[in-house]
């Protein structure tokens, strides 16, 4: 049976520089689509659903919507929420109750892999349910560590961010003649490959000389010794470490010094790893330098990553072709066809085999030293970061973001379930 | 007397994004002038023509030379370095040696105010020594604080990088249903323009909602009134502080928490306000984000301003074009002919009129609240942001710095004092 109805799609989970790219990959192509009547949006991810908060896409400026692609952040908000088992508390009725109420037959979220969870019971609740939906995952997150897929449309973009800022970083700190110590600390709690990709600038020789991931123990010890080493023989020394580096007991470093919250999936809010670092070689130099990456390496959408943007915008449209085929409880996958030239193409895993999974880096892709990365790494980050985004500026020169009407659904009257 | 020797180029002080721009236009100018028979550069500033340390820059790859224009930092080093008054100590006889040794005939500082302070005490003290040399100084800092002259080089670029950054920040603070308050920590030690800047994102609704500055006094009363007035409001609220925020006696809101050092000059070192700010509003928000834009606000190349790249090469063309024309003992100034549309022309400035002197922002041009800017700011700063960069990347899509091979130059016989 071909559903005919509305769609909704709903962005979750950390914000990145492309996550609108997919979002208008959704919108353009669902507009077109036969099958889908109305494009609605949700706000705040899944609790614009819960709540009854949807808004009409269908009604935005086409000129709008193409800005969406070097938008940054989530322009219809997003939300850390996880959902309970499949079917207990309130929260699913009312999820239920929306779909019914709007006649919402393609459900779409964009989100990382908590996302990924609350899509995957949503799909088990609603296979049970007897209404009929369909429901498509399309991956995003800087951290690159959803499984299922070769790598996550959001990651290209932070990558080429922290590549050119570590170069542009390192020149600046090789200006003075006397010595320096820099610590850029990077996000990436479990996963390394955005601290990883600092190595890219190593290419052209403007790169880190060492790089601490959390795949692998981090050795005070050692640490200082291959500081100490690199100091003795250059003077200047460039050091990126990931947030979530931890001993070999599994301790995270950061927690040595700071204060910890934690986020409502019970993630450890991190921070501060870079002073700790900076506390542990304060012998070495009296000038170490630490710079945190901070909110700009997933929202600097200035220095988005082109193949990045059209791999999101297109993860986007294949959601669309694969729901209006029939397909219902996966993901969205990018399948690397070649390497050299690159190419990728789009395919499905289930959300079940994506749900709070993490992809890490091999750990025989990282230096048997456990401060840098191998050649694989650099072979498979490098594609993603290729080709400067056609981002927008007004006549000033100041970003042109999206914005969006936002106009509220009213209740439709429901076709095909009177 | 038309001097007919060598030139000698050096950079000093904090690096920008184009500061390599300007000595571009020196280079490129300087290689086509008949008076000018080789083109040197001196490595860390003064240092490197008091140690005698200078590179032969007509022996560059003209392909390297022309990606100076997009290469940020100081390719040929810098120094923060204070000389004694003219005359006292070694250095200067030393300075006096190496131009003799060489038979250079002009020299071309590239820096603030600082720097200007260095160039007119050696023309001062060059003038007496009987020694025949052109001294220019060209203007560059990103804190934009130099006398003499409209504007500097380099802030025009840090200005784009800030408002354009605040504006992607300010898309992802908003990204939660929840309250959220940011802090942008932004340089500028007694001069706010950088900090200022951050209110050309309101033009497009992008922007901070309050700004503090150090050209006048920061209450912590009024600040937490402030912050806790929007953010019962909107719920979000982005501020945007100097580093160099004072209270009413003069003393650094930094310095509340923070212990300080100094640099060559005595300038206190600071960092950290963001901090304190975080700890006098601690109660009004749990979720406070503290995001300091270090060094990526000098040496983001990548989102350089066009219109500022062209600008630093011109100073640096202008320069040559007046020392050949027998000014010494000037800076290069950027005069503004016509703001709408913008237009601008160079002049000179003596040194004497520049060195150690600082431009703030006029206080009619800041808000009677003290938390904001005036119309005439945006006015000010907004054309000097315009166009985006020809930034260069490398087929793989990472940033193409250029690479000088830097060879020392040898004595050469002084051709006009045997």
């Amino acid at each position: 049976m071909k559903l005919i109805g509305n769609c909704v799609i709903a962005l979750s989970g950390g914000p990145t520089a492309v996550i609108n790219a997919s979002l208008c990959g959704v919108i353009q192509k669902a507009i077109k689509a036969d099958e889908i009547t109305g494009v609605y949006g949700s706000l705040h991810g899944i609790l614009g659903i819960i709540d009854d908060n949807l808004v009409d896409l269908g009604k935005e400026n086409p000129f709008e919507l193409e800005l969406l692609k070097t938008t940054p952040s989530s322009i219809l908000g997003s939300c850390r929420y996880k959902l309970k088992p499949p079917g207990e508390g309130k929260d699913y009725h009312k999820i239920l109750n929306t779909f019914k109420k709007h006649n919402i037959r393609y459900f779409f979220y964009i989100g990382g892999n908590d996302s990924m969870d609350t899509a995957d019971k949503l799909n088990r609740f609603i296979n049970d349910s007897g209404y009929d939906i369909c429901i498509i995952g399309i991956p995003k997150t800087i951290d690159n560590d959803l499984a299922g897929t070769d790598h996550c449309p959001g990651f290209g973009s932070a990558a080429k961010y922290i590549s050119t800022t570590v170069a542009e970083i390192k020149r600046d700190a090789n200006v003075y003649p006397s010595s320096q110590i820099t610590i850029v600390e990077i996000m990436g709690r479990n996963a390394g490959w955005l601290t990883a990709s600092s190595a890219l600038a190593n290419i052209t020789g403007e790169g880190p000389d060492l790089i601490y991931l959390p795949e692998v123990p981090f050795s005070p010890e050692k640490f200082c010794q291959n500081v100490s080493k690199i100091h003795k023989e250059k003077g200047n020394v460039i050091i990126c470490a990931s947030e979530g580096i931890k001993d070999s007991e599994g301790n995270y470093i950061a927690q040595l010094e700071t204060v910890q919250s934690h986020d409502a999936f019970g993630h450890a809010q991190l921070g501060g790893v870079g002073n700790v670092l900076k506390s542990l070689i304060s012998d070495i130099d009296k000038r170490i330098k630490v710079i945190e990456l901070s909110i700009m390496q997933r929202s600097s959408a200035h220095l988005a990553s082109a193949t990045d943007i059209n791999e999101a915008f297109k993860a986007g449209e294949n959601a669309i072709r694969f729901a209006i085929q029939g397909s219902s409880g996966y993901m969205v996958s990018i399948i690397r066809e070649n390497q050299n030239p690159y190419l990728c193409s789009f395919g499905l895993t289930p959300l079940s085999a994506v749900a709070n999974k993490e992809n890490k880096i091999p750990l025989n892709w990282i230096n048997s030293e456990a401060n840098g990365v191998n050649q694989e790494v650099i072979d498979y980050i490098l594609p993603l970061v290729k080709g400067r985004s056609d981002f927008h500026e007004d006549n000033n020169g100041l970003p042109r973001f999206a914005n969006l009407k936002k106009l509220p659904v009213k209740q439709e009257s429901i076709k095909d379930e009177p």
